[in-house]
């Protein structure tokens, strides 16, 4: 399977940006259940191996995950500090939990295999959003297993349809996008910024 | 009128990351008509002053100015990669254009008095999104005033209700959250990140 359009030029701003830790952080962008707009900060974890899907993490009792499974769409915008681009996102979330259709749990064991330790005791902490414990040895910093991820962890999926494309360097700013037709195939047209 | 508890810690933040252009962009997450997220990075403006009300600029062209009038709420997310902290700030956006009510007007035509000519030029450009316009006299630098705004230029603001505060600094992070109550008074808890 060839890989979409957009690959090259994402592929190009992380390596400039690669000195920047935080040119891996994104905004996620999904509806709550009442209609309105939510945004947090994720961090982008590659490529679903030979696809165009993002991965990221989440836990199954954070209020995206909750959100994720009512609406299942997402826009993530993605800025690089470095070149000054900016990349908006759109396309199908992917909630893999621990009850996931099986096929599915390949990449879910396989994402938690590559977390640091720290990433991952995160998933065992106390319920998020909840009142603060004041028990530090509630946040602890032991995991069971680097092999088999723990209930609460999900592997977040981002199936693109629409990648806009804004490069705020250049007099005008340059500006594209790239949309998936019925045939499944991108095309692109550069546009007004 | 007294400003509200988070004033202070994300003046804090703006000041501790001022050495980054950047920390003043963040992420705005709105909804379209179809009831899907869409998130785009916009620049902060200062507040309005006396308030705690965000100011942002748009134009009454873009697809968000659109999205707004119909769907009046958004979720900003805000991080500051220096101190390594996000600010996640919701609440009702109000599109302060050519026609809103006349007492909105001093603080449009103050926004647009405040800003660089580069950024004034851009609400004269040709139609946002649309085909490129090729002839590149059509991307002109020239504005012809700078006392009074172009009709294409939208004050946008943002009336908080709710400030999630994360500090990823720390072991475990510090999460705090700030809402408004009925009585418009600010309540504030720790929680568990």
């Amino acid at each position: 399977m060839s890989l979409a359009p957009w690959r090259a030029v994402i592929s190009r701003a992380l390596h400039k940006n690669s000195s920047l830790v935080y040119s891996r952080y994104v905004q996620l962008a999904t509806v709550r259940e009442d209609g309105l707009p939510a945004n947090r900060t994720v961090v982008f974890r590659g490529f679903l191996e030979d696809t165009d899907v993002l991965r990221f993490i989440t836990d199954i009792r954070s209020a995206k995950a909750e959100q994720i499974q009512k609406q299942g769409h997402g826009e993530v915008c993605w800025y690089f500090p470095k070149t000054r681009e900016q990349f908006r996102i759109a396309g199908r979330l992917i909630l893999v939990s621990a009850n996931s259709h099986e096929n599915l749990q390949a990449a879910r064991i396989k994402m938690w295999q590559e977390l640091s330790n720290a990433a991952r005791v995160q998933f065992i902490w106390p319920q998020p959003g909840d009142v603060r414990v004041r028990t530090p040895e509630a946040f602890t910093q032991l995991v069971t297993s680097s092999i088999e991820p723990v209930e609460n962890f999900c592997l977040l999926l981002l199936e693109p349809t629409l990648v806009d494309h804004l490069e705020l360097r250049g007099e005008p700013q340059n500006r594209s996008i790239y949309q998936i037709d019925e045939t499944q195939s991108w095309y692109y047209q550069e546009v007004n910024p």
